[in-house]
């Protein structure tokens, strides 16, 4: 049986980046060697790690300015290195508080400055992207959380402000062409769009650095990685490698323009069905729907159980809902086929019939 | 032509663990999903992370004491993790000064108290490992390096302390049976005898624990990964697994003990011929040599380029010594065949008929 993997991460990768990095696990491009068990610092690895990042320049439009960086520890770990690289003691940063991850980069930032949460939506349960709010005049950045995994929303536009922006799009980079100038700093651990879990995304505005005066242990410094080349130490070489491949992938198949246009049009057929069917509602305000993670409910939530279960048995996996708010949720990453989202949607047309 | 591959790490690891990995990227014991795509939630991960744990358990000896976490940042991050989590502000911990890794933990730790380096080779090149050193009376732990990678030494008796040791064991992790209860924590870089870059793997004895007082970013507490299971966020999955199934491969070959004995048969080899070749000789203390990491220079050292040469057109990759102290180094890891380490012999001595 054909599966369909709407998991929300580690998540779908499209099967020709499992095949040939099988085939690099056997032996790496006719080296003779597992791509697992070269050294970093060989040819055949600086060659991967360039490729990988000239990948994320070419495809996010990268100029100069900006550092690529493959690290590790996901975007829980940028939640305190962001703050602790770019917070001063005395400053202030803002932060927009959109979801659950919000809140924990809110909590992590605490200890090394002054954070200003300047808009959450917890009180509505995060169904809607806070707007209409103002940013301290003063303040060193603005943190987004771009797509927020768990409830569905997704950031359309950016806020329009004057201080750079800092983005964890864990689980929406390359889903769409960004407007880099915007950005200060952006993380993403790569478990969703860009590769296998093990490494994490840090694209940084060189010359935001160097401006707090706190000590900095070394791994936590941007500017080690940046001077390191992200070979301070033992990178992750095969998540990397993984990632590399995922990105040529992407660049083969269009880039961000194609892909938003494809991640556009599953995720129309997919709210589309749920606006529909008389049994399935959403659960976020329309405007701020995610395109890559579809979250909704059955009105009678009694029969979740079995729709569960009749989406499994038809190859469907991975869309209960986040064990923190129920439901369902339908993660429709880049790699997700538009005959995927349309088994999905097959599979609540019958769950109409039975049970409408 | 068949390679033996002398990297330092990442390394060599057995043929079957990329034979079975690269099977688990294209499908995981049959569930039709890639290793890469799997939740780290889903029962098949949990499934592997708890024979990974189960493994290290088996493997060392350990008991509830214990617990086991595969983190990642590599040992780099473990020299400020361990300080921050085990080092009081007003405490003092002993530090063992036997090489470059050494060294960079001294210096990581130093932010979080005082820092008391009983005992250093570094005058002496690390050729060996210092001995005969007192510790401070009331110190935290003693951080000590088990095997000094670049320079080729290792502590073969741990030393007789009444505190916790505190070991980097990057490089020779699993290489022999160790006393578990000298130990208060050990740490390890995957990417030697564990398994593939991406994942380090922790042993932490949990009542050391707590006992600092400072504020610890979430991701950099161990009791944090405690208390989540090393699931706070997402884990290297990959990396994970394909240790999982290298672990697998150490305990069906006899365990520590039988990898005790392959390990010093192949180092013995190696020395025996660096003793006896006319050509090349040893350069650490003899007593100190490490049975992981064999280095050795040419007498006559004009020659080097043309013995690394040889050796690569033999097939014989990744001799050639750290950039820091030159000469040669052959990594001779669990799992390097003697059948390499005899190969490797076989071109020095052919390199003795022509240069001798």
């Amino acid at each position: 049986m054909q599966l369909h993997n709407f998991n929300a991460g580690p998540s779908i990768l499209p099967k020709s980046v499992f095949e040939e990095t099988a085939r690099g696990v056997l032996d790496l491009n006719g080296t003779g060697l597992s791509v697992l068990e070269i050294s970093h610092r060989s040819k055949e690895f600086k060659e991967i790690y360039a490729q990988a990042k000239s990948l994320v320049r070419e495809l996010l439009g990268l100029d100069d300015r900006f550092a690529v960086l493959f690290l590790t520890g996901g975007a829980s770990s940028q939640f305190y290195m962001s703050a602790l690289n770019l917070l001063p003691d005395d400053g202030t940063a803002a932060y927009l508080d959109s979801g659950s991850w919000s809140a924990k980069a809110v909590k992590e930032a605490g200890r090394y400055g002054t954070v200003d949460v300047v808009a959450s939506s917890k009180e509505d349960g995060y169904k809607h992207i806070p707007k209409g709010y103002a940013i301290p005049e003063s303040c060193a950045y603005l943190h987004v959380t771009s797509n927020n995994t768990i409830f569905g929303t997704q950031l359309h536009d950016f806020p329009e402000v004057s201080v750079p922006l800092v983005a964890d799009m864990s689980s929406d980079i390359m889903c769409r062409p960004i407007d880099v100038d915007k950005f200060g700093l952006i993380y993403a651990g790569a478990q969703k769009n860009l590769g296998p879990a093990g490494t994490t995304l840090v694209i940084v505005r060189k010359d935001l650095l160097g401006k707090v005066s706190r000590d900095i242990p070394t791994m936590l410094d941007y500017q080690t990685h940046i001077d390191k080349d992200s070979a301070f130490n033992t990178p992750p070489v095969f998540p990397i490698y993984a990632t590399m491949v995922n990105l040529k992938w992407l660049k083969e198949n269009g880039g961000l323009e194609a892909a938003y246009t494809r991640n556009k049009a599953k995720a129309e057929v997919l709210y589309n069905e749920i606006d529909r069917n008389t049994l399935f509602e959403g659960v976020t305000a329309t405007e701020d729907r995610s395109i890559m993670n579809v979250t909704f409910v059955l009105k009678n939530e009694e029969r979740s159980a079995a729709f569960v279960q009749q989406c499994e048995e038809a190859g469907c996996v991975g869309i209960k809902g986040h064990r923190s708010v129920g439901g369902f949720r339908a993660s429709i990453y880049n790699a997700m086929p538009l005959a995927s989202v349309e088994a999905l949607v097959a599979q609540m047309q019958a769950f109409e019939s039975t049970h409408g």
